[in-house]
């Protein structure tokens, strides 16, 4: 059992992908955090971002599977810095915005550190999040109804980042460094 | 105004998909139900089919763009029966189901004419179900979560298959029936 729950946490950290994250601006409803962690997971991004202006924790939905224990949500108080600072660390941020400038999300390429910027559910992202990230991309719409579901888009794009990184040959040796490894093994076996 | 608004649902239908569409079986969150809708209509799926053992209408998520206007759910009550009927209309019945038998979600050919099977967010897709469809597809998950969201799986899978049939010219030329095209045409105008 204990074998079989070590076996399964070293797969799993072999597959995580420490350059593909997620960014949050003010996404709120519970059942939609909770389902955008639960495929950071299934893709194996190893931590997310949030903007929440007025502090606080967000919270998530308690009757799904809790993606949030192996997907830590780190809280950030304004977004353009926090792009910023992604930016610095060598990730190209995607805003998910229709403008001008915004290409469909298949054609970019995942392989490259990557953060996705998601908005909230009533205002999508702001214009000046929009504006700082160095590409705005969008799921084509073909019907009536002018957006998804966040979490869906989230998912949409994360599998297409997951499909990239698989033909690049990137799910098939560990991502993250021997000694975060094993690190990692032991906190997340002894929780 | 009105032209414009003509002009989008003439665009809209000409760009639907007669020949794809979903089966939920018991789904009943209505944020669920109104993300999967979205999805539908965002890859234009005409209609969509769900499992409501003891009758009644399912409820939608009113805070969410509505999408049941422009993709009808039908409601049935057994799921082998009408699993059967639209294998006799000519579809494909794919089971988002993990079995032995179950392949790879991009495996699978969706330019032929296809219903996706959905679970409930608890039980997922009943063995019956299962065993009755043509197929079981899986979302690759690669992380310590067991299963995504529904939402969220049903549109990976929905946008797979808008992706082969874009591949495949399906959105080039209308696939309805100049007759039902005119039809829909006067219906959404003056609903
Ligand atoms: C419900 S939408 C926001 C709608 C808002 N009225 C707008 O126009 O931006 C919430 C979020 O879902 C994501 N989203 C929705 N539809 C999308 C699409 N077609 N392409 C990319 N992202 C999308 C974006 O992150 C968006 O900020
Ligand atoms: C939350 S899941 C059901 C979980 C249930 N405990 C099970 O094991 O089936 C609800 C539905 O989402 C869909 N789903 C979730 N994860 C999936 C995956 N990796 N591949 C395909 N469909 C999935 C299926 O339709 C499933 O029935």
């Amino acid at each position: 059992m204990k074998q079989a729950r070590l076996q399964k946490i070293q797969r799993v950290l072999s597959l995580r992908q420490p350059t593909l994250t997620v960014l949050l601006e003010e996404v709120h409803k519970p059942h939609n955090l909770s389902a955008i962690l639960r495929s950071c997971d299934a893709v194996g991004a190893m931590q997310a971002h949030a903007i929440v202006p007025r502090g606080g924790m967000p919270t998530y939905n308690a009757t799904s599977g809790s993606a949030e224990k192996w997907v830590p949500l780190h809280t950030h108080k304004q977004v353009i810095p926090t792009i910023e600072d992604l930016q610095k660390q060598g990730y190209q941020v995607l805003a998910t915005h229709l403008s001008e400038r915004a290409v469909d999300y298949r054609e970019v390429d995942y392989t490259r550190p990557t953060c996705i910027l998601l908005g909230a559910e009533k205002w999508g992202v702001s214009e000046d999040a929009a504006k700082a990230a160095d590409q705005n991309i969008i799921i084509p719409m073909m019907g009536m109804v002018q957006s998804l579901n966040v979490s869906v888009a989230a998912a949409t794009i994360l599998f297409e980042a997951q499909r990239q990184r698989q033909v690049a040959g990137m799910y098939r040796e560990p991502q993250i460094e021997p000694v975060t490894l094993k690190r990692l093994t032991f906190e997340w076996l002894y929780p």
